[in-house]
């Protein structure tokens, strides 16, 4: 199958936006320029008017957490989590999980997210099958929480999906290990942790450094900061995922380098949860490769990254007072390369031959694109998701026309309202 | 001519969304309620799975400089002004103002925006005249700046504004006076214009205190801080809408709340151009009435309201490191209700019997909507702006199901590239 994106200006790796063809083949693109004489493809996709950029990668998100958008909010942490999310979460059955992560895989498809990274559970099974169906990339785990009673079936589960799941539908799901944080995780079940991704030679995705309570709470119990205290359960050798990393020091950043572990920033759910704000320029200037991520729908509250890719690139100028601390072109970068590289997807996150054909069309007739001085501009700063009118995963096309091709997104909106209505009411 | 929204979720002053009826006479709000036995209205709209809420207004903003949207980003801000907007500003001719000012219209409406403060110049009255034409409510300015050769002739344009536009369409076009900033307006310019507010009873509309190099050149050059400085001159004796007020020490605030003044935050802008964060917590609950604005969108870089209504929600949490800092519902009243007193409209901002019919229509029927837990929270912290179906102001029906009535938006965007691409190329 040879699809054609044509007269479309697209973002290059260099960050240029020349107005060129977009040549598919199966799941890759065969090249980016001119099309050859005699060149037939089975679907020409008209591209004037827009454009074409690699998919948004949401390198942390919990996406079953849908059901609970704006279910509370605007409350103290503890009593937030206390009587409203693990309440509700308890209740959660493999239904409910489903639909979350089916309303999750709507929301993404048309805000041109092409893959996330997602932590939840139990019933990631459910997750693995609405990405299969839904044509979405997921790189999926099953939290693990060390200090629950069911700390080894939980552990069970992980590995059961990485069995049923790594490497399903055609490649596009992966399965790492997700052991929660350091205070869910004792030292003890980070090891045993660390020990079975060895065996299934699986990555991991872990929250790290969060909050400020969090490093003053693992310095006091063992009297070393977040980074050096999971380093040496030997989590970090497998390949890691660290979402937050929102304080750190001088050791904290050398271990990160030392392990080449790629963090996933979730700027809207730090600002609304009071988190404080990582130092993502300096990570970005010691070569750190800092990606995005929405965190769940509970502490964002939606799944919409370009608007993460536009509080990333605001976020950090207020915080260091440089109006150049994060570009727009070093946002969108995050949002999108260094996304897919954080998440391991290989060949992904660049629209260059051989890439994988992971790519969103902006349709720019409308305002918040005009005028059309400089499109990276435009797309970090003023554009907006309801722009996105195509996207493609692997070649195949799940959104064209603003019309989604693989879900069912009305029923989607009833079967999640009647979930969060029975969860809640 | 009397309107009627049916069965449509309202966001009440108390801060509540019930199910209910909306009847509109000319161009108030006659009641919000059950339909009265016999009522027969000339035009209904269908609310379902809609909330209606009032609509936004934009407290500051410089309209016609989408032109130079993306024109010139992520620069040092003296070699932006120097070398890009300024040199650009000064070829707009009038041609410029109004298809500037036409697409700023065509933005506002479709995102849900009813009324905006405008400060720009010269050839205001193209603006006035989009104002007119386009439905929307205009509180206008002229642009002063007392330290250019032709500040007698600008400050003369903006009372021939005053003369010519304020009470212009049936109401809906008022004028300030707008002395730029104290850095730009000595002593006896603001004076001058003090004087003429008071010959005209016209409210002024000022930046004040953007950046803390403003505040230290006033203390070295005058040896007091902006506010007592202005205050001296007589200027916030008429009546004072003050933009950004982001360094404000108590002093500042007791001349604020001695003068009544209204602050206009711009969220956007201040994170953008790294100036710094208004301390929005303190000045709500000392009762100052602080409103929202997107600024000019060569600083922002979009006119989208519900964006700095949802930032506001998000950047006073980070600064503060307090989750409750501004709360969703806070955010949507700075926004709407809060926005209408800052400008100075009377009777508008709420859906209230006896208000002005100035509404808006989010269409819930999407993922971000979805479950519906609490509407007010899903407004400030999932929804876009491209939810927004149908805009009235005045009871007139400015856009519906995303048609907009009152302007050619493809001839809007035509022209404002053709401007666009003379001023820069």
């Amino acid at each position: 199958m040879k699809t054609l994106i044509k007269n479309v200006n697209a973002l290059l790796p260099d960050g240029t936006t020349p107005v060129t063809n977009i040549m598919i083949e199966g799941d890759r693109i065969e090249a980016v320029g001119e099309v050859p004489e005699g060149y037939q493809a089975d679907k020409v996709i008209d591209g004037k008017d827009h454009l074409a950029a690699p998919g948004l990668v949401n390198a942390h998100t919990h996406a079953s957490m849908t059901l609970l958008r704006c279910y509370a909010d605007d409350m103290v942490l503890m009593d937030w989590l206390n009587n409203k999310i693990w309440p509700t979460e308890a209740k959660m059955n493999d239904d409910d999980i489903y639909w979350g992560a089916m309303l999750a895989a709507a929301e993404m498809i048309r805000t041109g997210t092409t893959a996330f990274a997602d932590m939840y559970g139990p019933y990631m099974d459910k997750v693995a099958e609405v990405t299969i169906d839904s044509g979405l990339r997921g790189v999926l785990s099953r939290g693990l929480i060390g200090v629950a009673p069911d700390s080894e079936e939980k552990l069970a589960e992980n590995i059961a999906l990485y069995k049923d799941f790594h490497g399903a539908g055609d490649g596009r799901v992966t399965v790492m290990f997700a052991p929660h944080a350091l205070y869910t995780c004792p030292p003890d079940y980070l090891k045993k942790v660390s020990k079975a991704a060895g065996e299934y030679k699986a990555e991991i995705h872990i929250h790290m450094s969060e909050t400020q309570g969090e490093v003053e709470n693992c310095l006091k119990e063992y009297g070393k900061r977040p980074f050096a205290h999971v380093e040496a359960t030997g989590i970090f050798e497998h390949g890691t995922l660290a979402a937050h990393c929102v304080h750190l020091d001088d050791e904290d950043i050398a271990i990160i380098k030392k392990h080449g572990i790629r963090v996933a920033h979730n700027p809207g759910s730090n600002m609304k949860l009071a988190s404080g704000v990582a130092p993502v320029p300096r990570l970005l200037k010691e070569g750190v490769c800092v990606s995005l991520g929405t965190d769940g729908a509970s502490s964002n509250n939606n799944l919409d990254m370009l608007e993460e890719v536009q509080l990333a690139a605001l976020l950090h100028k207020a915080d260091t007072l440089d109006p150049l601390a994060v570009t727009a072109a070093e946002a969108v970068k995050m949002g999108t390369e260094y996304g897919a590289q954080a998440v391991g997807l290989k060949d992904a996150g660049k629209l260059a031959a051989g890439a994988q054909a992971d790519i969103v069309l902006y349709d720019m007739k409308n305002t918040m694109w005009c005028p059309r001085h400089n499109l990276v501009s435009l797309l970090a700063y003023s554009a907006r998701s309801s722009s996105v009118d195509t996207v493609l995963v692997a070649g195949r096309v799940l959104m064209e026309n603003h019309e989604l091709k693989t879900l069912d997104e009305e029923r989607i909106l009833f079967e999640t309202q009647r979930c969060a209505d029975r969860l809640t009411k």
